[in-house]
């Protein structure tokens, strides 16, 4: 009894000792990161020199010679690039939209921007009549008889009841994804699709659209939200209105780009390797700084922290910034293919693409047994604002290495509440980004891989 | 036994009803303020068409009349005001400030402004050499030999390192408070003090000051982060370097104001009063957005939420605009004077005095065992976002209520990082509130409000 004792006191003293040297790594790591943090600074580089880098673009080219150098400086024990074939799709040249009354007279141009993928109109634009649907299942209910040969106009808003935004963005993106190939299935020569967003402002929020292999496909754009509200209610009053429609967008044949890879060494070899990254590519219309620039300074300035600490985790930490996650993915899919034929063994990944905002959790895909280890954790994270550990989701780029070898992916969950905003617009720039919000997310995201790499999942 | 465990049931069962009935009344309110919400549009008439309203502005009396007319509007069941007399500071006029070469040559205006309450310079400006120290206790180090005829610039800065930045603005604004009195005492003839800010910008940061007694007056002002840095520098290459300084304010005799308090009545007489607050002046430098226009339209929409979801709580519900938190609380003392004098029950107080971002939590001044049932209710608040209930404070308004009558006190813990970027300056504006971290806001302050009327502290 009395040895059994013994080894029970010994048990919860090391496991007091051992919370205690965590709190202190978590102090320094935080410190670090609040006091000589150079993620501001990166951010500020890659928006306002590189700007909007979508894949196959010359920024992007760009965005993937500057990581490299940053990586290095962050103190990377050796970086690399990770080839992948990319889609090169252009904006090309100035998009217009404009209101038509039914008599013939001009009455608003509105703000749009044409869906990423989509084709383009005619050179001389389409001019048709506009049919507002609530979604795409509204469609079946209107027919082909009052769609056929007009535009439709999917105006279904975000809910704005869900405490995270994320939520709601899923429940209202399917009309921009598919709603060009549900609509010409009906005869529509085009769509506008309202902004995904909550706010209300003059900005159209562009993002991925797709095709159906087997229909034909019709030009697709984005309204912003007072103009949907506008169209929406002109329609009221002249239902026979005509909108005029004109973008320049296209393929152009696929491009050569990279992954960017830097690597920290683990202490020890016989661990596996721990993935930290964000996505280099955005979309063209603004500066990518909250999609995701921040995902991509953070990963940086993971390295940069542990060198600088002086600490040398047990695992190889890998920051990735992966190439075309925005209309592709495919520096995502390249990274675990990689992955699976090098026979890598990848103890988890972690991924920030939510935005640069004060962090408040980790959402996860692993199995039940490693998720309550990381939640037996969120005492250390709670003075740090860091406390959700619940909610389940992992993020794009590193979805398919899940896929690949089950590896446990977790997501960085900022505070939701302003991501819509900015999100696939020309205001998604540095401004948005608050220094310390962002830094913090860095900071937790180190401790969280502190933690992993010294005691697994 | 059989009816022990009887009663045992009964009682987690009746326990897991009501914990059922306040969480579906918690999503009622939050999608009330989340949908049907009027605080952002308040805050936008409040800080763009009154805009910074210091006691005794004519800015401040319009926004007494509007606040007045917006409760009524909000559904109160009687609006009225508490007459208080508060100072009536003014800048006046254009500021100056200049580095001068020993040499004599101009070497670059800086931003500054005057502190809150601060006299001005003479007409013709005071122009003398600069010492810098970091903070008080520096100031006898130095001692009157080396800081005799010159101006003392205050250059200790905001610790980054603290998350919650409230910490480190109490350790940096003792310098800001009292820096004159100090100063004076080793013949100091102004004083400058860095902003208390964790932001590097041009924005100099106002803010109350106050003299002692028995101490000749000096003027004081406040000078932006960016300027400080500049000035802290080239002092190391030029120690002789002057510095022009000009500034215009005074105080004019006091003037009447008020408190605006918007009741609704419990449907319990013998239930007390929940008051809800936040202060309704501001610095004039700014449109006083989040400091404090957020805590005014969050109030107001505590009223209109209850009112629209149909709800009549047991508690009578008071909304009170404070006047003049910033230069005198004048307005807090009344209302604790009053209540106190008529002999009022006063169930609980809640403030929200840190800005419109999304909140976290709430701190509190209570007796253990209130404190223990507050934290009993966290699992309610926490898929909305709000999980921190352990810290202490309650806020300045209604700190005197406490004192007079031991009332427990509670004020609203928003995220905190970006509140010192605009706290007291010229860029406290509308823009840079986000509606939903606002809504979010009061719907958990109205959410608190519920619990407390039902259960009591």
């Amino acid at each position: 009894m009395k040895s059994k004792l013994l080894i029970a006191s010994l048990f919860i003293f090391t496991t007091a000792i051992t919370a205690q040297n965590d709190s202190v790594m978590f102090r320094k790591i935080f410190t670090e990161a609040l006091t000589n943090g150079k993620s501001y600074s990166n951010l500020n580089y890659l928006c306002k020199k590189i700007g909007g880098r979508l894949a196959g673009s010359p920024q992007a080219q760009q965005a993937v010679e500057w990581t490299f150098k940053a990586m290095k400086e962050a103190g990377a024990d050796t970086v690399y690039l990770q080839e992948c074939m990319v889609p090169h799709w252009i904006r090309g040249g100035k998009e217009s939209a404009r209101v038509i009354s039914s008599g013939g007279k001009i009455i608003k141009d509105v703000p749009i921007c044409a869906l990423g993928n989509s084709i383009a109109t005619p050179v001389q634009g389409i001019t048709a009549q506009v049919i507002e649907v609530f979604g795409i299942a509204e469609l079946e209910k209107m027919g082909k008889e009052k769609i056929q040969g007009k535009i439709v106009f999917f105006n279904q808003a975000m809910d704005p009841t869900n405490i995270e935004t994320f939520r709601s963005y899923g429940g209202a993106v399917s009309q921009r994804w598919g709603g060009a190939s549900e609509a010409v299935k009906y005869g529509a020569v085009a769509i506008i699709v309202r902004s995904v967003t909550l706010t209300q402002d003059d900005n159209p929020h562009t993002g991925s659209m797709g095709y159906k292999d087997s229909l034909n496909k019709i030009p697709a754009c984005a309204i912003s939200s007072n103009g949907a509200n506008w169209l929406s209610d002109y329609l009221k009053t002249d239902k026979d209105l005509k909108f005029y429609l004109k973008t320049n967008c296209k393929f152009l044949p696929e491009e050569k780009s990279y992954n960017v890879v830097g690597e920290l060494y683990g202490s020890d070899k016989n661990e596996g390797i721990i993935t930290v990254g964000g996505h280099l590519d955005s979309w063209d219309t603004g500066e990518g700084a909250h999609d995701d620039g921040a995902g991509i300074v953070q990963s940086i300035e993971i390295i940069r922290i542990f060198k600088n600490i002086g600490i040398k985790p047990k695992h190889t930490i890998r920051a990735v910034a992966f190439m075309n996650e925005e209309n592709g993915l495919r520096g995502g899919k390249k990274y675990a293919e990689l992955a699976k034929l090098k026979n890598e063994k990848h103890t988890a990944a972690i991924e920030s693409d939510a935005g640069g905002f004060s962090p408040r959790g980790f959402s996860s895909e692993m199995e039940l047994i490693q998720k309550s280890k990381l939640k037996s954790w969120a005492p250390l994270f709670l003075p740090y604002g860091v406390y959700d550990f619940d909610n389940d989701g992992g993020g794009a780029d590193i979805g398919p290495l899940r896929e690949a070898l089950g590896t446990p992916i977790l997501e960085l969950m900022p505070d939701s509440q302003r991501y819509f905003d900015y999100h696939h617009t020309a205001i998604d720039t540095f401004e948005t980004v608050n220094k310390r919000e962002l830094e913090l997310g860095g900071a937790s995201m180190a401790a969280l891989i502190w933690m992993i790499s010294e005691y697994g999942l």
